[in-house]
């Protein structure tokens, strides 16, 4: 398959024709063939059109039919073979072998949201029985969830294939029974070609209505304001910075009828080291953290950007393994030309705080975009009296805080900010201070870890990756595991509604053999 | 009880020194006594710090415990006795039947969400158990919803009891864990404060923390915002004017840091009228119209405030028999002085509108706050081409449009902002539009009912009072019923917490008896 520069407008391949852009290669410096078209207004107000169009088709399929086609999606993107890893590869730096593995993410997640799309446990049917004899009645009350309307998403520059095109966004969207219109991400053009043709390909396969999907190939922000602006568009899911996520949630909220955005953004992923842990593996957890923070080049939204010890010998110890881990990691390309200066000048930043010193580096730069790693260290009265150091850094930076005592490291974790992850390092000798900082943990982060690092997010049912504001625009929900589907869902209650015309999952005879709240006592069905 | 023109501050009760206020009788236009002194911005601050400092122990007290205080609330409302239905009818001009009525409703809420809690079912318990043979290996990952944080609420003017101070929004917020920072309405202060007297009783009663609950008496929007813009606040439940609810939705975006607002605020619940159930009993259907127009001088929610049906013999019939039960009806008084000056005016200027006749009245003004029922009627191409018909009357005030055809029928529902709620007449004969409707309607409102009227909002496990903008700010929750809890929680993933640490609700041997999702199967437990 030859990527031509082209976008997909429901059913129709499409040249967009307000000017070209490409793709570029970080490694090279390099811009890459071919000129992709961009999309006009007219293109962006079509899709959006035609996904309002297929709407109600798409979510009044059967859920059976719905399942098979993120199946045939992953399908799909499994045949394009070789060519798809290898121009992921090109546009994002990232290596072959790590993109197979994102590429069996993706196309895991799919058939997870397939499983859950067959459950129907996601569209929470719940009875309430007529009480006709009551004073006053009660009437035959029905609830089920239905989809919120057609959906834009937005890739992320860091998962070309896993949050992008036919991502974590995309696929829990098209579960929930809404239509997809995607902006491409301008660091992986073509990647994005090639999956969204296969996409294209599953729904004619599926016998998809027109519009159930599209992607869009578009200028910087303002396409992307376009389509969140547009009447159609009914929520949003996005991964990327803050700024970024900030903007969409603005233009969202000052719409005639504002919208819910889904902003994954910026978290630092605090890891908390314990006496007893360190007391009892320094050297092995610096090790770990060093590979956690720079697995990637850095560029995890989950990367560990905070450390926090308590001062002493075996803190600096931790420090000195640490910084000699780093010093064996050579500089890896980064994404895009843009997020390599990014991390430049945050990194020149911070080197610029009072009271922060430069403990470690990794290998120098190399050609293109390379990255040094970069581990600094400052003292806990420090790092409570210097905003800046809330600040993400996207990429294989990190922060040491060293605290006095257990009650300076209990103000470090009331001090954070929201977060994806926080992690804790414990033994069994350190269990009361675990316990003491588990409540605040849970109130700042998505995940709340022990004993690992929290790089790696895995696909399934109980995972959360989420958190407090910044870390999203939403705590409430999760952007990875089977529940992101219920970001794209309402309720609505059926009162007295005939039999003929009640919903499958409301039907007496419960025909898609739910598990139901029936007044008030769950049933399983047979 | 004697009111004394207190409020609470957590375990004390407080005279403000901001100035006083006094509450308002609309049928005789007198102020009322005592005098209520207004909360200072130091107050404001205060109940929110409290909560703040209330919410790690509120939320980690056993479910059982905070069960019970949910039902004590309820055992102390009731003990107030008759006073409190007596300045509850002084304060809001609304009858004491109605306020019995309505007193029970509030305490059958609280009680239905001790049983919610009881059930921890809104836990969402979910475990995914470690796959440590597996490459990569998974961890140990279980997932429950913990409470937001405090929670400001904000009562309704027109249900001074099951939508105020120990109303649903207070019930759910405490139900989910979260402590509640109330803000007084105007319109009943005095009910307020007997309300809120009740709850800090039921507090000390049940050894609640200080500060789980704090009733604020402040001036207009000053304390309003004031205690929405406090950063111990972390979501907001409102009832109220879509301008009301929007100025909290933009004070809380606009924060350091964003939070939810739960604003239910416009609606006009159209009512379709099918041919064959016009046909079967158009009389019937007017009077039934006219009941729930009417029924508390319209000061509902969802009061019907637009019907619909195909021009034709059997309409004029419907609109003859509607006009000669509205003129039976007599003057009622409303709940204050504002909300009668704003229906007075909103009825004058509908009838400034071109195409739109004056069908019928009610009986005219009578002393104090009383209002006139008012029906309007136009053909559907003047309510299609007249956004000011879109507008709530919040009153009894109807419109009555006239389809030419089936098409035309659609695209007015089509046309529709989004509802709390839609209704449909309709008999066997009317299948096929009645079918063409639903898949419209369910994405317009929250909840859709056949052969019924809007008015009335069942407390049970399936009903929904919510819907798209501008019925609520946010469809994807309801403000009645069981799943009003959802609202006040989010997410945490726990990934290998060790077994001691961990919550009960995700435990290894389950000793809340939860029905939990473990490994993608639901699990019942004994």
């Amino acid at each position: 398959m030859t990527i031509q520069g082209e976008m997909i407008i429901g059913r129709r391949v499409v040249r967009g024709s307000a000017g070209t852009t490409r793709a570029f290669n970080p490694a090279t410096r390099a811009e890459m063939e071919p000129a992709f078209g961009l999309a006009t207004a007219d293109d962006v107000a079509s899709a959006c059109a035609l996904a309002e169009d297929a709407f109600d088709t798409y979510r009044n399929l059967p859920l059976e039919q719905r399942a098979r086609f993120l199946e045939t999606i992953a399908d799909r993107i499994m045949d394009i073979g070789p060519a798809l890893i290898e121009r992921a590869s090109a546009e994002s730096g990232l290596p072959l072998a790590r993109l197979e593995g994102e590429r069996a993410r993706t196309c895991n997640q799919l058939r997870l949201f397939a499983k859950v799309v067959r459950d129907g446990h996601f569209l929470d049917a719940t009875l309430d029985s007529a009480l006709p004899q009551r004073t006053p009645p009660r009437a035959d009350l029905r609830m089920r969830k239905i989809p919120l309307g057609p959906v834009a998403v937005f890739g992320a520059s860091n998962f070309p294939l896993a949050f992008s095109v036919a991502g974590g966004d995309t696929a829990s969207a098209l579960a929930a029974g809404c239509p997809v219109v995607v902006k491409a991400h301008s660091a992986h053009l073509g990647t994005s070609e090639l999956v969204g043709k296969a996409v294209r390909q599953a729904a004619e396969d599926c016998g998809m209505p027109d519009g159930v999907f599209s992607l869009l190939i578009g200028e910087g922000r303002v396409a992307g304001q376009a389509l969140v602006a547009h009447p159609a568009i009914q929520a949003v899911g996005f991964t990327g910075s803050r700024q970024g996520g900030l903007a969409l949630v603005h233009t969202a909220s000052a719409r005639k009828q504002p919208i819910p955005v889904y902003a994954e953004m910026s978290s630092i992923n605090p890891v908390f080291l314990l006496p007893g842990a360190l007391a009892a593996g320094g050297a092995k957890l610096a090790q770990g953290f060093v590979d956690s923070l720079t697995l990637g080049v850095g560029q995890f939204c989950t990367n560990p950007g905070l450390v926090i010890g308590l001062a002493g010998p075996d803190l600096d110890a931790f420090r000195a393994a640490a910084a000699e881990a780093m010093g064996a990691k050579g500089a890896g390309t980064m994404l895009t030309a843009g997020i390599h200066k990014a991390y430049v000048d945050a990194v020149g930043r911070r080197t610029g705080i009072d009271g922060v010193a430069l403990v470690a580096q990794g290998g120098s730069e190399g050609a293109g975009c390379a990255a040094q790693a970069a581990l600094y260290a400052c003292d806990a009265a420090t790092y409570l009296a210097s905003p800046a150091l809330d600040e993400e850094i996207f990429g294989p930076a990190s922060l040491l805080v060293a605290c006095r005592d257990e009650a300076e490291m209990l103000a470090v974790a009331h001090h954070l900010e929201g977060q994806l992850t926080a992690t804790v390092h414990a033994t069994g000798a350190d269990r009361e201070l675990a316990a003491g900082l588990l409540p605040t943990l849970e109130r700042k982060a998505g995940r709340v870890l022990f004993n690992g690092f929290p790089t790696g997010v895995e696909v399934s049912h109980a995972m959360v990756h989420g958190g407090p504001f910044p870390a999203t625009s939403d705590s409430r929900t999760t952007s990875v595991g089977a529940t992101a589907i219920d970001r794209f869902l309402r309720p609505v209650c059926y009162q007295d509604v005939p039999a003929d015309l009640l919903p499958d999952a409301l039907r007496d005879d419960n025909p898609l053999h739910l598990a139901r709240l029936v007044d008030g006592e769950l049933r399983v069905a047979k």
